[in-house]
């Protein structure tokens, strides 16, 4: 059949559709588990999460499905804190907290690696199925220690060096992140512009440069994507936004309407709301701090100090001010469950290949 | 057939593959001829040619292929000459004249939409079989008396809503350029940065608004980029980079080789060179010009004011200083004729309709 292929084969799951780890609340051990059990690859976004946290998804997740499923970690990034450059984004992120009567400006601690630590530790004790990646490389003596306990590992690139990078230390595969998709950019070696590669272009070519089965990200809504993901040499799809619509997910009702009502033309590259470029629904927070962009502080300093701004945003719904991350293509996405999804793709599809057939 | 449809019905053709009309003397009469001859559309990019070297083309074109071809022609913009804006520039530029040992600065006379009317003539006069537009529309009036001629008329979108608008005045149908795509931009309606929409997500999102055939574009480079973008329900594809490296294309060779060795991420889009956004392999030119690229003057001022430079740095073989314009996907792209960039691509389709059939 045309979906079993290598990494079919090597996730043991039924079909090639991968849930994207989105942070942030996003994927809740329902959604992941809903992805699994319909026969795709359930993705928990841990990035974000603490410990403890993650622990406990995976716990709930196992509990919701016997089937395969994914944690999705951030390689940490350690900027220094320079107080100054923080200051100056406190003060023109101050007409948002008083807006919102937030009293307090966050806290701004040393960044470490720790709790990026001690989640892999996490996922070797739970005998996590699968772990991948985004924002750079895990070390070499990672990769070692979670492939020895048997756990398959998903890199990100949005370049064929990156992914030529993914290939060298060790990964299984590798995610293509097209320049279509929704949330933060994956890109660790050179520059963010010059990596904006869409995913027509970008999965042929890391196709003929890697070995490691290639999955494309970025643009793909539906069985029409699915299919011309595989048909340009990917092995699977990653999907994202059209996940974050479906019932299962874990985003504000707000942002979810916003996503089933955006265009493609109304989104935005920006790095205004955690110092990283990432894909979303242009907003009032954006247009206002665009402006700043290129002297705010790094990610994930960035990221903390709005924060507190993006959650109270949601509970006072006022979606104005918090982040919509959302890829190219919104007008595919549809209110619906995920298992809904993945059954409305895998019929698509062979729509799509009948077609041909009777054409042939 | 797989190639049979709505498209190569209305275009006469017998394979659903468009070679784009690129502008700057690329499009030589033979490399037209030959795709046409090959069984897919050549087009002649006309957009910087005056009137009568319009009508040589064509004519020669006429000589070599009794098949269907296109002519493509830009949409005039008319901005004001603002001579301190002018002055300026010039005075950016004088560095790269005064180093090519180029004498005078070129003129900037008022600019008219007169040439483009005479074009519109000769394509009557001629019955050129297919005529398709970049930068915008042609008037209401000019597409019926056009459509009267029994000339087919293709137009150019970035976004969904420019797809709608050239349903709205008559296109028979529509090319939808992705983000991928080499040279200049088509967009035409709000921002260039917004309309930056990956092929992958653009092609289905159109399809599914507007009625008329959809074209794919942008990042395509061979048969699993035809393939996948029939897949998303496109019904043909218009490849610019591809052809740019056949034998038969009239670009400067060491441009040629420039996009045989560069890769995806080595491109920007600038308005440097023309004074409107187009991607290219970034140069020694771009990045000496980029900071000052907002306050360049206008398209087409700004085109007229580097054109000594490109052609000057074009004979004295500065590739550094040529406008090299490529899409994301040069990694697929070969040195060999046209027509046998378009045999490989059947074949190559032919192959994996088979594979996904075996396999089904």
């Amino acid at each position: 059949m045309w979906y079993e292929n290598k990494l079919t084969n090597k996730l043991g799951v039924k079909y090639p559709i991968i849930q994207a780890g989105m942070a942030g609340g996003t994927t809740t051990p329902e959604l992941v588990a809903a992805v699994s059990n319909a026969g795709g690859l359930g993705t928990l976004g841990a990035g974000y999460m603490s410990s403890e946290q993650t622990r406990e998804s995976i716990r709930k997740i196992k509990q919701l499905t016997d089937q395969p499923f994914a944690v999705n970690l951030f390689i940490p990034e350690t900027p220094n804190v320079l107080e100054e450059e923080v200051e100056q984004a406190n003060e023109w992120l101050r007409p948002f907290r008083e807006a919102l009567k937030i009293a307090e400006t966050p806290e701004v601690n040393e960044i470490t690696a720790a709790t990026f630590e001690k989640q892999i530790e996490i996922i070797m004790e739970e005998q996590v199925p699968v772990c991948s990646f985004t924002f750079g490389l895990p070390s070499k003596v990672m990769v070692q220690q979670l492939k020895e306990k048997g756990i398959m590992l998903v890199g990100t690139a949005t370049t064929v060096e990156e992914a030529k990078a993914n290939e060298a230390i060790g990964m299984d595969m590798v995610v293509m992140q097209g320049s279509e998709a929704g949330g933060h950019r994956g890109t660790f070696l050179g520059s963010f512009d010059e990596a904006m590669i869409g995913t027509m272009a970008l999965i042929p070519q890391a196709v003929d440069q890697v070995h490691i089965p290639v999955i494309a990200a970025g643009g793909i809504s539906d069985g029409r994507g699915v299919l011309a993901a595989l048909v340009l040499g990917a092995q699977g799809v990653q999907m994202g936004t059209a996940f974050l619509t479906s019932s299962e997910s874990g985003v504000h009702m707000q942002y979810k309407e916003a996503i089933l009502n955006t265009k493609e033309d109304q989104l935005v590259v920006t790095s205004t709301f955690s110092g990283k470029p990432a894909r979303g629904i242009r907003n009032d927070f954006i247009t206002k701090m665009e402006k700043y962009e290129k002297e705010l502080p790094a990610y994930p300093i960035q990221n903390t100090l709005t924060k507190p701004i993006r959650s109270e945003a949601g509970k006072q719904n006022r979606p104005e001010w918090i982040s919509m991350w959302c890829g190219q293509n919104p007008r595919s996405c549809k209110q619906q469950s995920a298992s809904e999804l993945v059954a409305a793709i895998i019929v698509q599809v062979e729509q799509i290949i009948n077609g041909q057939k009777s054409k042939a």
